[in-house]
């Protein structure tokens, strides 16, 4: 996807109609729970880098439902797929979730 | 909704399955062009408070869907209702929009 961000949040201009519908498509592709704990697991796996036959048991549901809400997250730009042998890896893309979350809202500063 | 950011990001630590679904549930709100125009409109109103008789016209969509989808974000913690008169007044509720951002992704600084 393009970076929503680059020109300026949700609250700080007027949103287009284009802008609001590529924002909307990438909300969408994050707005399910198995999707969510999948984004959360590769990043804390080693390597911020996880295979289809690591993420299937921590999540409790069958390898095809797994590779479905993969390829959801791949094709809306959220996670890379590389095909090494017989499995496919998977990593963040550097920046994306950080787009999206730029588009929402200024960053705050963490109050940790 | 409760603030998931409470909690770390969706990438440094790993996600539970309740904070999973609570997200979700708030991004799938979030996950629509309209109502993303909506929240824009809203927050870009004198006021920072908008009446549905000043969103029906921008959006070009009828006064009963434009209530339907203001309803969705009051649900989901995004939007305030204020009934005043014959019209219910919107507003964004402070920092809700940050805290789903927080849950995405850590600050990054604006390269602005």
């Amino acid at each position: 996807m393009t970076t929503p961000e680059c020109c300026g949040t949700l609250t700080s201009d007027t949103l287009s109609a284009p802008d609001a519908a590529e924002l909307a498509r990438t909300l969408k592709a994050l707005a399910d729970p198995a999707r969510l704990r999948l984004i959360s697991l590769v990043a804390s796996h080693d390597g911020a880098e996880a295979c289809v036959c690591d993420l299937v048991e921590p999540l409790g549901l069958s390898q095809p439902t797994v590779s479905h809400h993969l390829k959801v997250l791949v094709d809306a730009g959220l996670l890379t797929r590389d095909k090494r042998g017989v499995w496919a890896y998977y990593a963040l893309v550097p920046g994306a979730l950080e787009a999206v979350a730029g588009a929402l809202a200024s960053p705050v500063a963490d109050p940790r």
